[in-house]
């Protein structure tokens, strides 16, 4: 009997139409990315453990990484997140590197989650980050990056919605409820994982935490405060901002936006699907001023966000915004092969279509015209070429649609030119 | 005192000049794949070693791999190459597949070897297969795949070869040697580890794997004969046919070439620099009609190359084949911020550059002009827009030019336009 061998659990098989919907979403960050400026750049997928014990969170670094020996016994880890290696990055060129700085990336991630819809344990993420400004316009920047991209991919501020708080704003607010500084990150964990959890639950978990129940009270008064932004200048200028570039229809103050990471110092971000029903998060981001410091550079201020690709991929699925032309094949020519005789005259004819510019088929075997016409149909192929012996000797070939059916035929030194022109108006090439 | 984390041995941190690299040999990469109608795939960076243990070889399983266990006690594997996936992602839909089936992929891979110039452990590596045709001009089309690729980047016959050689011919000429089939895969490797190792040792190596002193010999003539291809069937009708496609400059016969990989069945071939002094190989294929079956799969004929990215990096570089210009940030157009009263204006006209398709900086601070424009000439920005109290007072804004210093007051209206029609001029966008 056969052995079938399985793909990793939480792993994903990119077929090409899969792959199609994976490098339009590429093309998209990209354009977006690129039209503020921002410049691509990437880090190792290995990274060593330290680099992220310091500040992403105890979840992310003793639940969910993978970490495991290397044949020298040194400890790797699959990176689970990217801004740690920002950070990394820019501390060890620091002094060459030019201010503001604006970096985009698009790669993968490991989680070990337990997989299901919307969430794999290897996955993709659109990471963006602006480093050496402390301004509330700068944060507005990256907001306003996500609201062009829903604009870009085509999604309504019915559909999706950024909320955005401020650290500071609940750190203060915190503070005249009786909580230290100091008790703060658990608070906020508390209030991160609010929404995940039942009303008793989540009650009981803050009293475990040793919050009384004025304080508890309290916090729930300020997690159903929506006009809180109101005391924080930050808040204020950052709708401003947005409310001045036409961008604010798709952002909302929320208390209840916090994220998971420890980085986070001031405004934090995240964008949701609000017409359908996907409940995980679309991305998250923030300003993370203290991070190059504690990755040994000199202390800089930063804001960036990052968005996975399985929750947005979905989404972009339910809401029908996936182009269905990016599903053919690349080519739209098949030259196929008559008989042994004239086969090397085939694949010379469709070596020469390449070189001007048209991606073309050929069919390297010799086998009957209908197993071929059904490959060109099967695939959607609209046109395909035959050359038999009566074209080769009339210097010419037969090109059919297979669309609509109609052949003509044409003399060999003007089929480039004359495809070149069916398939620029068709496809707009 | 700070502590320094570092990135791990063998991996690489693309910082924007590096990325720049790697996207334009991806888009190279693409272009070539394309042009023949191959459809880009991706597998999981995850597998399990089963998947590998069958074919891959000894040296990439039991050395070269990186294995570890998951958090549940799962054995994984950061994959060292993807031609098993592709048999594994073929085998599961075998039956819905279309074929011949093209498929293409540019993704990384780890192997645990001593990092050195040309290789690291973390790499890349563009995989390109032709299934379900077992013809000898399916193996050209893959072999002018790689010449025209060599023409895309630029290049030359003078600078890179592909060498090619028959494992069916070799198998017929060891068995009249008396080197049995079942002995054939330790003579196989033994083949292609001759030109890294001393003559001695190789002929010592050769006595301590069982051949005898004329067996020897005969192995040395049969890798010293360059006319041995004539007695190929298969080598003869790739030669020809890519002498009818115009692409045998790029090629050569050559005994050697042998694949460290057991899976090749018949053709193999494998890219050198031949003008230069990059000993290891840029790019390596062949036929492999057996590893469906071998996967769990009905048998298939297939045929396809690996190249990894650091090899033919460096020879692009050393060959000065990388255009200078993918160096540049991608946005050619920065708005400075005048004063407080004035950012808004700043930022909306930005964002209104933005959507008009221009790539647009903004500086979304208040600082003094002179930092905005030393920030713009580091950058390499070409064009500043100024937007102070007077131009907002005369609905206007100020171009300045940092190549030749010009300047020009322009209504705010024409500026979208007038920027658009400046820069397809200059940069060909």
């Amino acid at each position: 009997m056969k052995k079938i061998i399985y793909p990793i659990k939480g792993t994903r098989d990119f077929y090409p139409e899969i792959k199609a919907v994976h490098t339009w979403l590429y093309s998209k960050v990209r354009k977006v990315s690129e039209s503020y400026g921002y410049q691509e750049y990437e880090g190792p997928y290995l990274e060593s453990i330290d680099l992220y014990a310091a500040k992403s969170g105890e979840e992310l670094v003793k639940e969910q990484s993978f970490v495991f020996p290397d044949r020298s016994g040194e400890l790797i880890t699959l990176r689970p997140e990217l801004t740690p290696t920002l950070a990394r990055m820019v501390a060890q060129r620091q002094k060459q590197l030019i201010y503001p700085l604006r970096w985009w990336s698009f790669g993968p991630f490991w989680r070990y989650e337990k997989p299901q819809k919307g969430r794999s344990r290897e996955f993709f993420q659109w990471n963006i980050d602006l480093i050496g400004l402390n301004s509330p316009q700068a944060d507005t920047e990256l907001i306003a990056i996500v609201a062009n991209f829903f604009k870009e991919v085509g999604l309504t501020p019915h559909q999706v919605k950024i909320f955005v708080n401020d650290r500071k704003l609940m750190e203060t607010e915190l503070n005249s409820l009786g909580i230290a500084n100091n008790d703060q990150p658990t608070v906020f964990r508390l209030i991160d994982r609010r929404e995940k959890m039942a009303e008793g639950d989540w009650v009981q978990y803050a009293m475990d935490e040793g919050l009384n129940q004025s304080q508890i009270n309290g916090i729930i008064a300020l997690l159903e405060n929506k006009g809180l932004w109101k005391k924080s200048s930050n808040l204020e200028q950052i709708f401003e901002t947005l409310q001045a570039v036409n961008l604010m229809s798709f952002v909302e103050y929320d208390p209840n936006i916090i994220r998971g990471l420890d980085y986070y110092t001031s405004t934090v971000f995240e964008a949701k699907d609000i017409g359908g029903n996907v409940r995980r998060s679309i991305l998250g981001g923030g300003r993370y001023d203290n991070l190059l410091a504690d990755v040994g550079g000199e202390p800089l201020p930063a804001v960036g966000f990052a968005m996975g690709d399985v929750v947005i991929s979905l989404i972009l699925e339910n809401y029908g915004c996936i182009p269905p032309q990016i599903f053919q094949p690349p080519a739209k020519v098949l030259v196929t092969t008559f008989s042994a005789e004239t086969l090397l005259a085939s694949l010379s004819l469709a070596e020469d279509l390449r070189e001007h510019g048209i991606n073309t088929f050929s069919y390297p075997e010799t086998t009957n015209l209908n197993k071929q016409l059904k490959f060109a149909d099967r695939m959607k192929i609209p046109y395909v070429i035959i050359l038999g012996p009566d074209e080769i000797a009339q210097n010419s070939c037969t090109v059919k649609c297979l669309v609509d059916g109609k052949q003509e035929r044409i003399p060999i030194e003007e089929i480039s030119g004359k495809l070149s022109r069916i398939l620029a108006d068709e496809f707009n090439l």
